[in-house]
């Protein structure tokens, strides 16, 4: 492949084992998989979940389900609905089955005077990330929000929906599926409080960290992950994937060496991973690691080699001594991203390893 | 103004006093200003800078470049060469007068190979922040380098170009000025041991916190800061710049407010500020801070109130408890970034207070 500029490469048999990966154990486990795809953002790799059987989807944003509505008749909108995007709301709920996000008296009373076509809301429950979302033993604010969709021809009550981001801060398995474990009971006891009157009301919860590690779904209906069609190297410090499992990884140009202290600038900075981060790792805070080329992709992670800074355009990457001296101007390395999610939003674009574009939102 | 989604919104007249500001400075010390357009990015931009005189300019990549050719004709990419780029360098070399960087003995010789038109050659120096260039002592690598440039009919020697990207960790003008004159130094020291074979070679510094603090400049012959047409909260935390200097402001829809933990949140997150922040603010690391609304756009900062973190789409906006009563879903609140460069990046666009729309790269 010919690399000029930082170019992000997809491992498509990976992405596509992440895939079948994750529609398997919703199967087993009778899930509904209504993946987030705010990772991606591809009409081409939505026709991958398709493939497998996926008939809905979660996004992040009213431009984003625009975008999807193209394909996908059956929309998520997994953020507390934004009352200023009204007609955009009431364009795309004229063409496509949409569902919003409510958490407050003052956005529903405003969806129910000024919608135009029926769409459905879920009550968005925080389960204990803090940043959105209702508590869920305030049973005053969710009988009320309750009370005007029932009182709206053009409002239908879903259920409840979580994102237990406090999953992010984990750092192993089991204290992942403590937290998963934790928001399911909340999850499941909104459930039997409020199904006597609300039968046909669903749960429905999503963050990749539980939904790749935990085995016990039990009450719950939805699930709507959605970094691990590729995951990436936060998702590995959680506990969520393997590194074998990181289906992206951005080649950078070297354009200058500093044997003396062992680092090496590649063209690759926050304009093409974004500033996420991983701290405390052994070697401090980093933005990225170096994997190894192979024939058809890359291998494993080349211990001691990764990024320690990123600016607009510049990065640095750390190199053990013995590799240094294998390295030239106008060589690439492969850098796997600290976050997937930000770093695809900020290329906007994918090269698979067979050497095909495939576009994004 | 109608606001629906994360808008970034430029003060002209701020960004045209501050352009005006840097140009009559670089007047009164008798430097050329090659302004670094990696900031905003824009074409239309650029014009109020032509309308004050400018003609030579600085991007940070050979795509910036070819952006700008159509409107420049003497264009410095300030970041190592990347010879993996050598046909686009070509194509733009036939256009316009274009001004490299090399820091390596194997760069320069590719050049040397591989050019089609003459370019003009800067050698990088490091003056301190240790990213990129070569040391200023090593004679040996810099004699190599101008040896090389001066056996090639394609190469011409330009002199020394440094960014003392170190005064980006100063916190007053006093330590901004320390760097800067060391920087100065370094500079006008090489400039001396080089003049005699090189009677045309110039020095070129330029990091906006300099170029905005320091008061000698002497025996410098350009300037390229970048950052000072928009400025922003972390130039202004350095010690560069007044908040009322500060053109640009990003109005985020309010979505969601917790009372009970005077939190709103707004739409407005990583994909549109990017995630750089400043640590070590009164408050802990922010990621940006609330300004009041006024006629015609903001006044000053918000006590207290503030961006607390970032996730895609989210902002978290920490809001003092005397205030948290007076605002609803629907409002929306105006940010101002940490890193003005950023997230001009991330957004794409400005619209200015009077409502129109200006587009970038």
């Amino acid at each position: 492949m010919a690399i000029q500029q930082p170019t992000l490469l997809l491992d498509k048999n990976k992405c596509l084992a992440n895939i079948q990966r994750m529609c398997a154990k919703a199967r087993k486990h009778q899930l509904e998989l209504r993946p987030h795809f705010k990772t991606h953002q591809s009409l081409e790799i939505g026709r991958w979940f398709k493939a497998e059987g996926i008939d809905k989807i979660t996004v992040s944003s009213v431009s984003m389900a625009q975008y999807f509505a193209d394909e996908w008749n059956d929309i998520t909108i997994a953020f507390p609905v934004n009352i200023l995007e009204i007609n955009k709301i009431n364009t795309l709920a004229e063409r496509i089955t949409v569902n919003l996000l409510v958490e407050s008296e003052e956005s529903i009373s405003f969806l129910s005077q000024n919608l135009k076509y029926p769409v459905n809301i879920f009550i968005k429950i925080d389960v204990g990330a803090h940043r959105t979302g209702v508590h869920p033993e305030n049973d005053t604010l969710i009988s009320k929000i309750i009370s005007i969709i029932e009182a709206s021809s053009k409002l239908n009550f879903m259920g409840f929906l979580a994102h237990a981001g406090q999953t992010y801060q984990c750092r192993s398995r089991e204290a992942i599926k403590a937290v998963h474990y934790n928001s399911l009971q909340i999850m499941t006891k909104l459930k039997s409080r409020y199904q006597n009157p609300q039968p046909h009301l669903i749960i429905s919860l999503g963050d990749t960290p539980s939904c790749s590690v935990a085995e016990d779904f039990k009450g719950l209906d939805e699930m709507r992950p959605g970094n691990f069609v590729f995951y990436d190297l936060t998702q590995h410090r959680i506990g969520s994937s393997a590194i074998a499992q990181i289906a992206l990884a951005m080649a950078c140009p070297i354009v200058a060496i500093h044997k003396e202290r062992c680092e090496i600038v590649v063209y690759g900075g926050a304009v093409h991973f974004s500033k996420d981060r991983l701290e405390g790792e052994p070697e401090g805070t980093i933005y990225g690691r170096v994997v190894e080329k192979a024939a058809g992709g890359w291998v494993d992670i080349i211990p001691g080699m990764y990024v320690k800074s990123l600016s607009q355009e510049h990065g640095i990457v750390v190199v053990p001594p013995d590799l240094i001296k294998q390295y030239r101007p106008g060589d690439y390395l492969l850098i796997l991203p600290v976050h997937a999610c930000l770093t695809v939003h900020a290329i906007k674009s994918y090269t698979t390893l067979e050497g095909n574009e495939i576009s994004t939102l």
